[in-house]
């Protein structure tokens, strides 16, 4: 979601916060419930944390110096449903998520009534502060609404019994074209330019050098990914970092998550029940681990970050939204396709802050800087990524072991004669 | 419930089905799906499995030699919902009962009505191997639902926000009248006798030589409790077990299970929200543990499971049915008072089969016998038992650590001038 | 060993300290150091933590009362090696006892001499309780005698390169005679008897009622058990109790400790390096769950420990002391043979106090009474127990996971007819 | 260690193993043999390993082509002292390396005397591959020789017992002079140049873009850390990473490892015992999570390791072996104080393949490559590294909550007007 105009914060606070619904909507109460691992959460959990985003950080924060007063809807949630944000209390624990039945979700929603009633109100004439971090907080919330999506997957494609709860897009019939697309040496402007919203992870924009690169122009597929695992690439230590080979002995990995040997073939569960493998889609539920031992096993490697960016930069100077360039919008004939829209694509490179980083003041200063340390960067956009939510400067991130994302990769290499 | 009659038997099966249904009727359906902690159950859970063993043990192993057919619900059910019967296949994970969401609560119950009815028809004209699985059934329900409240009630009074759920009775307004009753030494015989149903860990009766003791008339209560709380007895290991003084460490405990410190006083969190401590109720959700700790400040210990039998025997020569000793039913002159339907009593006694025990034929086999290690008997009945469930001869049993069931204890002592 | 009469309470002192140093003495300095596992303890710890039980519960207790002066040899002895004590202060973590190097084992000994020296003087005239408590130093330090060689057995013989450090007896070549001694119901003394010493576990004497049933005249041996083995008895969980099938996988049991498969056959590793398996010697280092599980298969029964004790009654009234019954000094036509000296006989009885028990006063009181909960019985004496260490009324316990003692089993079953 | 010119090669292996044995030799035995921590290994198997290394990858690799016949000392070490290299076969486990006692201290000093001997046979005329991969051998070694102190550093500091072992050089009595060195943006050449030896992580030598910077001459003392400490920087999530305050609190870390409160101050358990805070020191035993909020709670940052590396170039533009940096080598107008020979510096940047890094051929491709994620990189040297072992080019890396390491850290910040 790009920044909105001012007039319409309002509209856009309502139309995001439906879409959460929205989201939840398919599946039943049982499925909001429920916690698979500890990195995952309930659905209930996304709902009633994003309303107390609002509450705290705007309401509360404030309602009373725009002259409106806010009392919040239950004192005890505001423990049960802090994240992460130290400096606005103690939290839950992240991993008993899913031993909580209360509030249920129908009281949740009445909060969230209750909250969105309140928000609008504010919103009315809002203050720029108010504008700043609403904006922030439905940003926020499109990020749990991919979240909430990849928690609902975990949970339902791991169960004993996993249901067909969405309809899946047809998938593609054919390989892709493939091919190389070559990047001459130089230095780029990095992190994020324009009057649009971005998260301060983004910032400072600055030069980098990138020496010169050759990128794919489509992204790895199921069935070259297969053509890894048929060759014993599971089995043989030399493809992988160490900490990578360990989890592979230690979780028994042989696939990617969601992948089940069926026979002769694959399958994969989905939302949509079991479905046989699409070989021309891109893979995805890929670790880190699995990504980088890929690549070294087609001898190639993966792009840093900064190479993506070069990339994505060259396919478009302007920076265009990333809505104009999802899936079925972006040009046939794009040099690279799929930057966004079909898998977020591990890169290269560790997550640390920008050279002159700033986090954002107060406790929302939390909401990115203190986990820059141990991830990795993934760029582009996924599948789940609400349309509007992603850009060229985004940088997503998570540790290398994950592969309950909506996760996949894209080739690079060094330049020919380097 | 004691083995009805022969045409009772379809009746008693309807009735003991229904109040399953009954006893979760107050909750929400959020509330059936979580899983507190490892050794407890979501109700979801209990509502499926004690379906299960009807349509495992029953239907699929008598309905065809009854001329009756009948067809697995969903095979996949078998998997789920198999506690820990190896004899009839492996079983989903216990610890992670609480991440599945599928089969939903609606389901389940088509499942109940579909075995309900096919069990109904078989029970028109039952075998008497129909009838004995039956009546093993109906018991085991039973013991699932005291299971399912005591899971309930962690699953509630352990959460962030525990809710009002179900009116609590009255509590005692005076402290019990004390006193000692004594008992010389003797043989007894212990063990089932009579027509009724009773389990396979309850047989063969045997003779068994107890010495004198004395036991107590009543169950300690939370006021005599609190004087050991009071006298720091959770901070003296010298009252305490090896093995309970770990615990006491390492889980951080200072009171039994639910009870908060409030102030000057205490206070208790239960299914009808947090309300004053009783003093002169029952201690109730004690470990064993802290059972034996109190028993060894007090100067006393615990009685034996013999040494309970043999007063119970000597209440009432006859053995009555349980549900005619129950809370209020018993004679307020008796001399050993509330032994059933008020809190479990911890013995002195471990877990071991009785001289000759034969474990059940078959898989049932499992329902006992694999257990008689490393835990302890509890004798009686609690507030959570069904009034038809219980009997003097009942051996309850749990590790010693565990606290979630309705524990309390009575004081025993060796005889005077021993 | 007996408690001395007085006047030979000094040399038994000598001798029994001397005993431990020479048990030692085949190992090398690296060997004292190491910890296999949190259940062992390296024999460097062993050596300083009996002499730490003289300094604190006999030289400093009572040398200044008999006119001596005692300073500790060094302060933080106390800490670094007490076991259990919580009476007498804190305790270093029983789990890293291995991650130690200090004090060295030479610097140990020097501590063991500077006590010795000490304890003699105390011994040239001593008190009741310094009689009393020397008596129970010198019992606890031939329990540790027998430990410690489980200690180094278990470190040298689970180590990737395993050592021969001490011959071994020859082994026995033919199978024993078998049959069965049949005893009548009737009741027992039960208890020590007598002025000898015994620990406070084995009292107070008491009448015990024992049910008619028959025990094996000879402990199972390596060939038996492995039919066992060859009949799939560790693959199906119909033999097991619960919790000793979870260990059996978890922990890929398969054989008893130190067996090792070679090609067709069985090896042992033992301190002589790696040996054939003796057929006709005792099964050795079982866990008790082993042992139930391989007597449920065999159709009979571990017998309780007041059937062992009823059956050792009977084979000498007068209850020799446990020296008389060894091994070879054992009448050759014997109705029970190998009660002592070849391997500890786990029992079907819980670990639990005898009617009346009363700890020992003071600290000492934590000897025994605090680990009465959660551990078997075991009967007899090893080959690794002091000769004069063992007796008819001796309770050892162990939980029912160990292995690495020296425990086997003699098979009982109820009386033919009942 | 430079790489020797070839006819020095012998003299430097000799000079090298001698130097291994002379840093264990004010050891005890018993102190060779433990393992603190599953991080550190016994110095007992750095001796073994560091002759496994040459054993397996010159003289079994190469001593037949040369003409000369080696047979391994004993089959087993193969297994026992491969430290992590999958090419060569499977690796006993590293936690439990303190369990084993065999081979004995005695029995690997005779392993490495014949290694020796057969090296210097080998030597005599050696091929070129012979001389690579001794040469990687010897640098191996001292790596090696470095973690062998900070294991046994680790070992004795933590034990119930520290000892005195080694005398410690003298402290600085007064605080440094401080200021900051300023760098203008440029680009720099990164990663090892000419002739001498360099690990394969340190190349390809490459072009690297330096935003402008400041870098603190000195590093920081125990003095400036510990008023962070009296801030209250322990107690403040503000400062921390959020993997960093997770460590805080499970681990209860309040200052740096060995540091101890003494009363008012502080002391430091160090290899000669308790000592006093050198307040003047440079402060040492940090984890890069203390590192980094020691520098965000000082308002400035670690530096990037090419910001290291600009300013050591700018020190000497000819790059000086480390040796002539080496503490008091150092000029003392220089520019920037002790970027040698004090302490490893953490900086800024994660541990990740320099642009076209190829790992060495063979299983020695393991040595660094698969290590390329979850750790950060640390430049210089510190006080246990040999003093011909460092060079600017130097990159160590280790986990982020590692502390036993000799680390520390030195300020960066953005450049003034930036």
């Amino acid at each position: 979601m790009r920044t909105p105009p001012q007039t319409a914060l309002a509209d856009a606070y309502a139309r995001v916060r439906a879409q959460t619904l929205a989201l939840v909507a398919p599946f039943e109460i049982e499925d909001l419930v429920i916690q698979s691992m500890p990195d995952a959460s309930p659905a209930r959990w996304h709902l009633a944390h994003t309303t107390w985003f609002f509450e705290t950080f705007v309401l509360q924060a404030f309602a009373p110096r725009q002259g409106q007063s806010y009392v919040a809807f239950e004192p005890a949630f505001a423990y049960l449903f802090n994240s992460y944000y130290n400096g606005v209390g103690d939290q839950f624990p992240r991993h008993r998520r899913g031993t909580q039945s209360r509030p249920t979700v129908a009281r949740i929603r009445q909060w969230r009534a209750v909250v969105d009633e309140a928000m609008q109100a504010l919103l009315a004439d809002p203050s720029d502060e108010v504008r700043r971090v609403t904006t922030i907080g439905l940003h926020h919330e499109q990020q749990h609404q991919e979240l909430m999506i990849t928690d609902l997957k975990h949970a339902l494609c791991t169960s004993g019994l996993p249901p067909s709860v969405i309809a899946l897009p047809s998938q593609p019939e054919s390989a892709p074209k493939g091919g190389w697309a070559d990047f001459e040496a130089g230095f780029i402007d990095v992190g994020h330019d324009g009057d649009g919203f971005c998260f301060d992870n983004e910032l400072p924009r600055h030069r980098a050098w990138v020496p010169a690169f050759r990128l794919a122009r489509d992204l790895v597929t199921n069935a070259q990914y297969q053509a890894f695992i048929d060759a014993g690439g599971y089995a043989d230590p030399c493809h992988w970092m160490s900490d990578g080979w360990a989890r592979v002995q230690a979780e028994g990995w042989t696939a990617p998550l969601y992948w089940r040997r069926d026979g002769e073939g694959w399958s994969q569960v989905t939302l949509d029940g079991v479905q046989p493998l699409a070989p021309h889609a891109p893979v995805c539920h890929l670790s880190w681990f699995e990504a980088d031992a890929f690549a070294r096993w087609a001898g190639k490697r993966l792009p840093t970050e900064f190479e993506w960016d070069r990339a994505a930069q060259s396919v478009d100077p302007r920076w265009p939204t990333a809505a104009a360039w999802h899936a079925d919008a972006a040009p046939s004939n794009a040099s690279i396709r799929h930057l966004f829209g079909q898998v977020w694509q591990w890169t290269a490179s560790a997550y640390r802050p920008y050279p002159g980083y700033q986090p954002l003041p107060g406790t929302l200063g939390e909401y990115n800087g203190k986990f820059m340390h141990g991830q990795l960067v993934l760029r582009g956009s996924s599948c789940a990524t609400a349309v509007d939510h992603g850009r060229p400067s985004y940088r997503n991130f998570f540790p290398a072991h994950v592969r309950w994302q909506f996760s996949g990769l894209r080739l690079a290499s060094d330049a020919k004669g380097n």
